[in-house]
């Protein structure tokens, strides 16, 4: 598949590139449909935000050309786009002069069953909690060892999602999604201050929930408060929205807001 | 400088590595004395216990050939052992049948200044907590973040090292160290269950002391513990031990303690 680094097709990488040593870079995993990225300026703004807070240095506007021509070349598909700070010595200083560096990986679409988003998925409830660590919250870094721990604690294709918490119990997020819950006509999404990522497709999601008057809240949601949800969903960038019909014992129908939602997504992620 | 992937010289790596996707992998920063790796036994067990922890497989007696092999080329310097889960495609899911790769990168021997062990450092205060994630805890793997964030947060050479707290605000190490203190003739240092990287010198220092009837314990250490010590040492694979001088207004002396266990682990670092 398409790969490149800082604009040149290319496939291999420096071994001393900071994002192997430490991670210490950031990523964003995008649908590409007919060779335009999907929700682009909500992708470049998220990596522009966790570059200012990592401070590492982006030419935003040659990432933006940078990404739109990958996207073309690619046509349909995902688009893995991952910055680190660069090349490091030795240590965790970061360099005085580092180049940050531009990876981009082509991938072909993602084959999930059709089944996940017309009927709903079940998750598991994975043991692996998230850490509490404000200063990295929110951000898609290259950190991901909680999340290969999560994913790595069942095999069974039944689950096509698992769900996290946190430390303290709360639930925070899928492994590789956002989660939504509905009760009441009130949709509510788990805060990110402490942990997890901050998905582009929640920020959208809850961006037209406010243009619809959809009373909307980011917030604390305890296993029990989800429990009682009248409709619980996930979503990610790739796929769009999942209905999530069980988690251990509960049970939940694809609601009129679950699929009100979905279809926002859908017409985001196919026009 | 030298540089082996899999065993054959390499400088360049798979962008499909997941290392650099999502820190999933483990590192050695091994000192190397006379084309020997210092405390090698230690160094691979540590990583060893990583790698089950993790669940990545790895062949240890062809890393153990390897490693000796490209300590003996290298000759004087520190030898960086990098192991990674090895390539995969998209998502966190380890493949099924994942290759793990070995990385080793030689770097000249490191060049701090002879008076941080002659004389002794001081620590910056990093305001960057560690999380708590036992899961992680201990092991010296890719997800680095925080010590990325907490050695930016100084770049005044008059701190060797920066003392790093957990959320509790409990003491756990240094930036790239592991700390001591002493009190009445017993010595200290953190336990590392909830965070923290356990070093290999650590390790050397906590058995050498039990075999010295050094009475020693790995427990909870508050800042006003820290305070009241009568030394106070960090101490690495890399450096041996420094003495610590100051930290914010607190003052030790350079003890016989830290004497004692500085000259075994410089012993340990010269012969």
């Amino acid at each position: 598949m398409l790969s490149w680094i800082d604009g040149r097709p290319e496939e291999l990488l420096s071994i001393k590139d900071r994002g192997l040593a430490y991670g210490d870079g950031l990523f964003e995993t995008i649908a590409v449909t007919a060779g335009r990225p999907v929700l682009l300026e909500r992708h470049l703004s998220r990596m522009a935000q966790g570059c200012a807070r990592l401070n590492i240095a982006l030419d935003q506007s040659l990432l933006r050309n940078e990404l739109q021509a990958f996207c073309a070349a690619l046509g349909n598909g995902i688009a893995k786009l991952i910055i680190t700070r660069g090349d490091g010595l030795r240590g965790y200083a970061p360099p005085v002069a580092a180049q940050s560096r531009r990876i981009l990986q082509g991938s072909p679409a993602a084959s999930y069953a059709p089944e996940n988003a017309r009927e709903g998925v079940r998750l598991f409830a994975c043991k692996t909690r998230l850490a509490e660590q404000p200063l990295l919250a929110g951000m898609k870094h290259l950190n991901r060892l909680e999340q290969v721990l999560a994913r790595a604690e069942w095999d069974d294709p039944a689950y096509a999602e698992g769900l996290m918490c946190d430390v303290g119990g709360r639930v925070i997020e899928g492994v590789y999604s956002n989660i939504f819950m509905v009760r009441d006509g009130r949709l509510s999404t788990p805060d990110l201050s402490r942990c997890g990522v901050a998905g582009v497709m929640r920020a959208e999601l809850l961006d037209q929930a406010a243009q619809l008057s959809i009373p909307c809240s980011v917030t604390d949601i305890s296993p029990d408060e989800l429990r009682s949800a009248d409709e619980v969903f996930v979503c990610n960038s790739v796929y769009g929205v999942w209905p999530v019909l069980e988690l251990l014992d509960c049970r939940w129908l694809a609601g009129p807001m679950t699929r009100r939602l979905q279809a926002i997504a859908r017409d985001l992620l196919d026009s």
